[in-house]
């Protein structure tokens, strides 16, 4: 093996589990070669340090295959790392918190199981990714549109239990989900919501079981391994507006937040809204060195530069209306006075046919009218072209334009005066009353000193969010622990509940070990309360 | 004591957690008498069959206080049963599932203890009622509305745990709902989302946690006891308008069913619709002897009778607009245009100002406005006005027409063939993909034998919905078990999941034993597989 097993696993245990997944899935399906580990580490840690790096891959193609694997593992007490498929940029990719542990990759379960278009649904693997979703819809000829994040390499489930957020109509909160089968740790699968009754008509229509709900329960847990979903999506509607609004000032940043708040609890504006800095708008579409060659972050002077040069100003709003006309120009004249209220704002809107929606050329005005791409992962590249690397920060605050303008100098000033990195931002209202301030820390990755910077700053940005009375909304790799440790309400209360059902449903400590910060008893790093 | 203590626990064990509670609470919000405990049983079921009454009723103030109550019970060993306020009635009422047991009466925490304007949320106790926090709102003139149920005198709380709907803005799934307080069976508190980070600013306006959320692991389980949560509030639109759909054959809801959905899913109609019956609707305003005297159910012919004299025809929909004038004209426009391609069906609706809301006269459109009122208790008195009783039964259906009027007219046959008795149902639109069918089951009380009847009617419609595929949202105690059993994916994986985790947060199973058919090991009926 390429990968030493996990601590406290023998080489022995090791293989007699990977004999085992052979056994289930056969030779073809277990990958142990450094050359097939490649691209399940955190694709931004510089090699010479890899601590998130599985030591075998498997990739089952059905339920009664996962079952098999998760048997295995329990069999042989070999820890499992879940992965459905795509990248996690950010927040260290398909690595694994525990090194060495056996990575669940989901990929080949890429079945669209079901679309019903009377009722608005589809029921889809962890495999299917945005991208295939989009294609199935549009093969059928379905009048339907999905809800859409970023990247369409991304899969619906994983997305979806990562807490991820999409800019549609189903985008907000939990909304997109409805209903899941799972395998718990002893191998059964149980199914949540309706689902729980065997042919149950209304599984991916009603959010709700007889019984606590579950699916919230399993997302951004260790708890079991998600096989299937049902995902809403959005009757075609008769227009599509992407809106934009763009100011000139840092400051700005306050009543435009305001504004949308105002706008999003009237629901004048429905979907995904997201605003971006200078400089995270300007990596979506150049590299770095085209706009500033300086070492140290971009000055002030020269942000106002580029925020001229590509026309974004110093935040650009990106959202969107979908409905009827009528009601889409209604609601665009309330959103154009509202955010003109703000001087210098300026504010605009196409309209679309849904059947025009793919002969857009805006990346963005695509994602959120449901056409997927992968054009924001250009980010990536903004130090450099082929070493690119980020880190991703994501505190949640209220939707109070002052208080995320003060927590956004906070962080802006870390970042800048710790790490000398540009500051690139995309503060996303994942509803009207919160926004997630996703801050992106690009650097260098080939060069160690300056990764081991950005990883160190990242870290040192949870502190002071929490200073500041925030929390991160989800943690790369190298930070799950540091971030759980600030959510200390009645001394880690909500962890120590947590991680007594860790123990009641995966009493062996397979399933995602450390995920969130939850470890099963024998992993548990510091009994049950948490230091800071 | 009046009552007896619980199987299995002895006079001397219940006579030491009583002396705990007085220690704690003093003993005048220690309730023991018959006199006292009378509202806290099923108020419908015949007092010769009591079998859901407590022994002790005790009164909590603070958390502090829930926390000591807790202990006691569990050093004890005597089970408690956990009731905010209201009267969940059709449901059982403050009765406890397991007879004897110890009712935590949560109706002296009542404090509203912040309510946000900009944000438009409140933070409550599980004693403030719809009507309190009203109040609370008029009194501070703030500009926001709540989205209430049809009884004013339930606990937010209370209706959220049990999965209860709403009919505003924020009534859809759960919605209402961010962030809450618990106690657990050990007694400790703890806080879920945000509010598990101490001082965490967005505690009530993120819907998430940092790892698994559990606001839905807390509803309808027995797993802690809620004692403070988020509600989500709407600010105050420009105009309201309650819209009403009338048609006139009963085969109609097929289309007024298929044409809500459509207009749901684009959005047009966004607020907490519920579609009527002819004779629920009667029920609301009169009594049955008013419009019929014979024996058996009222026949075709009369009900028709009454559509026309009540003015409600065969179906009445009713549901509420709210924002900028123009976008609900728009709306309404829209819904007019829809729901008229039925032949025969009427649309109306009218237009008021904020602020001229409470002066509605109909009282379903008070409730729609956020005006809590109990009008609608009316109901329960239409087979006798002193003793008037009924059964909620309530199934889950996808929002398809067909699909709906077929589960009806089977659950109408059922109950008109099987008990004699008059079928009053209200449909409601949980969210656009699902309608839970509130059925009605009215009787007179006095009478023992129509009583028994109505009561095990009601559990045979249990089993004649799942076999069309169908469960229920959410029972009567004297049904809880019967549609637990209906959950039966994989020999009931979910509920044997659930289970498991009861097992780990309640060790000493005192929490609402038998709740939603979860039941702590040592009470658990049958193994951990349910027959059917």
């Amino acid at each position: 093996m390429a990968v030493s097993p996990p601590a406290g696993v023998s080489d022995g245990a090791l293989t007699s589990a990977i004999d085992a997944f052979v056994a289930a899935l056969g030779s073809e399906r277990v990958l142990t070669s450094e050359e097939d580990l490649r691209e399940f580490r955190d694709p931004f840690q510089p090699h010479s340090w890899d601590t998130y790096t599985p030591s075998v891959v498997v990739l089952p193609e059905t339920v009664e295959e996962v079952q098999a694997v998760v048997r295995a593992a329990a069999k042989h007490r070999v820890p499992l790392w879940t992965h459905s498929t795509g990248k996690n940029n950010g927040y260290g990719g398909a690595g694994t918190r525990v090194q060495g542990a056996v990575t669940v990759s989901l990929r080949r379960m890429n079945k669209v199981l079901e679309i019903n278009e009377d009722l608005a649904y589809a029921e889809v693997e962890p495999g299917v990714t945005w991208r295939d979703l989009y294609e199935e819809i549009t093969r059928r000829g379905l009048r339907l549109m999905g809800s859409n994040t970023d990247l369409g390499w991304g899969s619906a489930i994983g997305n979806t239990l990562e807490n991820g957020f999409s800019y549609g109509v189903n985008g907000s909160d939990q909304s997109l989900a409805c209903g899941m089968e799972v395998v718990t740790a002893d191998g059964e699968v149980l199914r949540t919501g309706m689902g729980a009754m065997d042919g149950n008509r209304a599984w991916h229509t009603y959010k709700r079981s007889y019984g606590p709900t579950l699916d919230q329960f399993f997302m951004q847990s260790n708890f079991g391994v998600v096989t299937k979903m049902g995902v809403w999506l959005l009757p075609a509607p008769d227009i599509y507006m992407p809106v934009w609004v763009r100011v000139w000032k840092e400051e700005d940043l306050v009543p435009l937040v305001d504004e949308l708040r105002r706008l999003r609890l009237a629901r004048a504006l429905e979907a995904g809204p997201v605003i971006y800095n200078t400089l995270i708008y300007a990596s979506a579409f150049g590299r770095r060195e085209e706009f500033y060659r300086g070492d140290g972050p971009i000055p002030e002077a020269t942000i106002d530069e580029i925020a001229r040069k590509i026309e974004s100003g110093r935040w650009l709003l990106r959202a969107g209306l979908f409905g009827n006309e009528t009601v889409v120009d209604a609601q665009f004249s309330i959103i154009k006075q509202a955010f003109e209220r703000i001087p210098g704002a300026e504010v605009w809107g196409t309209k679309h046919a849904f059947d025009d929606i793919p002969k857009l050329q805006h990346p963005g005005e695509l994602v959120t009218g449901g056409v997927p791409n992968i054009e924001a992962n250009h980010i990536t590249g903004w130090y450099s072209e082929n070493d690119g690397a980020h880190i991703s920060f994501s505190p949640v605050v209220p939707a109070d334009g002052r208080e995320l303008f003060e927590l956004h100098k906070v962080l802006r000033r870390t970042l800048e005066q710790e790490a000398g990195l540009d500051y690139m931002v995309g503060s996303t209202s994942v509803n009207a009353r919160s926004l997630i301030h996703v801050g992106i820390i690009a650097f260098d990755g080939s060069d160690e000193t300056v990764a081991r910077s950005a990883y160190d700053t990242a870290k040192r940005m949870v502190g002071k969010a929490h200073e500041q009375g925030y929390g991160e909304f989800r943690a790369h790799l190298d930070a799950m622990d540091e971030v759980a440790a600030q959510y200390d309400f009645n001394k880690h209360a909500y962890l120590r509940f947590v991680e007594r059902i860790k123990d009641a449903v995966d009493p062996v400590g397979i399933l995602s070990p450390g995920k969130q910060g939850i470890w099963p008893r024998h992993l548990r790093p510091r009994g049950n309360g948490r230091p800071s």
